[in-house]
């Protein structure tokens, strides 16, 4: 028999991150402000600690995990790589399928792994309460998690269709003595000023963004931090402890890189955490298929622009270097909350750019009807940010077949779906809607994004 | 630093199944006919298949676990031990506390163990369709996903106060194509009786157990049996793996043997699941305290009578000997629905009598005290049920600390909590309510169970 799950022991846990910085062909843009100047360490300073700043502009290629980090990590990981047999017989593919399951975590998915490194930061700093945003709960949990590890307060802001979707996150995160608000809310400027303009707006992450980061800025006692769950540099690099995980299973069962590598990407973090590490023995010549996958309600990487635009929807943040819809885009209500975020990470963005990766876009209705082949193969309730990866996972594997190739796909399993049960029930009432976006509503919003500062177009890579 | 998780190589997965009624002191009582007769295999054959019937009626010691039963577990199993460290920490104790995670599971919980062996055995026996009650629905969904596995339909009749506070639950088993039933149903004679007497009854599992039985019964087919998740021998037979699997992995880290084994038991099976094996080293002479944990709004153990008890309230079923509260009694509507059944397995039960176990009760705001200490230490979620077993590890923690004794604590993490969140908020809230059930209660409802055939006094152990 294959082995089909395959475990880490504690001691092979990495002792470090990786940074695609580093290796990238090019070097990174820079963060601007509005008016084009590059955004220093100390502006960013009544947002984010000043440890974390410097990790977010670092270009070394290793950083140490800090020993604390680590002992939270261990609780549940190594997390394990497992190998979807049941999945690859349904599809009668001669392709294998191998995921790290980041479902194991506390908080159930991937974001604990950069949530539990920001806490540890922040307090090292002297910051005693941080505040946040979150889409489809995820991050909000895995912050409230983190913050009660280490004694923070913590402030969730969430966007409203989620809050009133997924109620049982809320009780989560109280669980862990967060509070948690749905946003757009009136307890701020950025708030009170959506809420005027559009009252029945479902929320959006860029609105909630602007709302958490004012939370922080405006605390008078000076001891409030703001943390991002995605998109930033050092939030990614927190997450590469799942592909370099990964690296050293696969080679436990005779495998040196996958011929592909999937994650579902909505600020990019989770895609990022099991693709940098791979994205860098491409660099190195490794031949590898990495598809970063988006939603079609937010389809940024496959129709949106790759210039400089705010990571918000009030512009409190910098101007930074991604592919976006424009910060004011509003996607429609789908269920995978998280993956309703305008833009995607600069790290990412430029990837993709220099050739390194190749997004894709997978509809809603055909994320469902993964999630539930997986269900009915796997036996396993997935989050419906991680449908948009098993779509394409189906896919790849079905090529493979019609090819006769025995490919290796590795995925990033990145959240479990037990909260968001209502969603797989109005798909098999049939009652879901395609999530695809009108091309004229997309076309509307990307007139408004900043074009003064395009981001400069990058050379095609030779991958 | 110490080892938190301790795995199984798949290939070091039990291959049988430990049978403790070979090793009990004195022969199991049989199950008897309401007129005192024994009741023979063919009696029971309307009812479950040959071959499970057999092995409910085997006093064979090991029993082989199926090929194709083992594949399906591999899934998930060998199911990792794990050290609750950072537990130990906060309460100070130099006790070690281990667990079995069956939460891991696709259903959530040790359900599976069992649900996919008696799929296996009924499609072996021709049986085209299964029934099945479930109290906190975590044995309904085991059983739907079993049967989606083997290709047999599933119906589920699901206690009314679960069906009512846990709609997620029957999304779930649609998910695996379960037809889940709020109980008591118009669909049955049973369920029509109960709800002329009681139109407001919470529900429970006696209730759905003879509405069960009889849709399995009743149906025209013949090739619709009924499935047990609980109380059964073959049941608590198919939990064994747990408790096998700890064994091997406390060998890891030098334990031969737990000083304390602790299960919450609603019908006994998770708990048996973990502690026969370890009850059969108690028979052979080590020395381990081994704690059945019931709640205190059905107390059978503690405050029950051992006597021959019917396992449904339309007596559909034969009279088992059993702790019981009678087959009448409905306990209160508690979150924990899986310890709200009125008997306890009859291989427990006899433990309990020969003096191998010593049965422990909780009042669920201290079982849902002790879910909040879990979540905040261990970052898990855990099931109301689970939470019993959790507040007695609690207590034996702080009694090693007083006694300054390095004892092992070893308990089964039977399932997550993430479906009955709502129950946490209530707690949380405030809302929440002591379950104790009033003395006058328990006694009229012990009034009315069998004396005809009470079960013989047993010796009471030399353990």
């Amino acid at each position: 028999m294959d082995q089909i799950k395959i475990f880490l022991d504690e001691k092979d846990m990495p002792r470090q991150w990786y940074n695609l910085a580093a290796d990238l062909p090019t070097p990174m843009l820079p963060p601007l402000t509005p008016d084009g100047q590059i955004v220093t360490p100390e502006m960013l300073a009544p947002v984010f600690p000043r440890n974390l700043i410097d990790q977010e502009m670092s270009t070394k290629r290793w950083i140490d995990i800090p020993e604390e980090v680590q002992q939270v990590l261990y609780q549940w990981r190594p997390a394990p790589l497992r190998r979807a047999v049941n999945l690859e017989k349904f599809l009668k593919t001669p392709a294998k399928i191998y995921y790290k399951d980041e479902s194991i975590s506390p908080a159930g998915s991937h974001k604990t792994n950069t949530s539990v490194a920001q806490a540890w930061y922040n307090k090292q700093a002297g910051v005693k309460s941080l505040t946040t945003e979150t889409g489809a709960g995820q991050w909000g949990t895995a912050l409230a998690f983190a913050c009660h590890v280490f004694g923070l307060e913590c402030k969730v802001f969430m966007v409203r269709v989620s809050f009133e979707q997924k109620p049982l996150r809320k009780i989560m995160m109280g669980l862990w003595n967060a509070k948690c608000i749905s946003s757009p809310s009136m307890e701020t400027q950025a708030g009170r000023a959506v809420l005027a303009e559009m009252p029945d707006t479902p929320g959006s992450l860029g609105i909630a963004i602007s709302e958490a980061v004012e939370a922080a800025v405006t605390d008078k006692t000076g001891k409030t931090r703001y943390a991002l769950g995605s998109v930033l540099n050092h939030v990614l690099l927190h997450q590469t402890i799942i592909g370099l995980e990964a690296q050293k299973q696969l080679k436990k069962v005779g495998i040196k890189n996958p011929d592909i590598v999937i994650g579902c990407a909505g600020g990019g973090s989770n895609f990022a955490g099991i693709a940098f590490p791979f994205t860098r023995e491409k660099i190195h010549g490794a031949k590898i298929e990495i598809i970063p996958v988006e939603s079609a309600a937010c389809p940024k990487m496959t129709k949106g622009r790759f210039a400089y635009d705010h990571g918000d929807i009030a512009a409190m943040t910098p101007l930074l270097p991604m592919h976006t819809l424009g910060s004011h885009f509003v996607p429609p209500a789908i269920h995978a909350g998280g993956l309703r975020y305008h833009g995607m990470a600069p790290l990412v963005s430029q990837a993709i750019v220099e050739g390194l990766m190749k997004p894709q876009v997978v509809d809603q209705l055909h994320s469902y009807e993964a999630a539930i082949i997986w269900a009915r193969t796997e036996g396993f309730v997935i989050a419906p940010e991680t449908s948009n990866a098993v779509a394409c996972v189906i896919n790849e594997a079905k090529k493979a077949k019609k090819e006769g190739k025995e490919k290796v796909i590795l995925f990033n399993l990145s959240g479990h779906g037990l909260l968001d049960l209502a969603g797989y029930d109005k798909y098999l009432s049939g009652k879901l809607e395609s999530s695809k976006v009108p091309h004229d509503e997309i076309k509307r919003s990307l007139a408004r994004v900043q074009v003064a500062h395009k981001a400069p177009a990058r050379k095609t890579g030779k991958w």
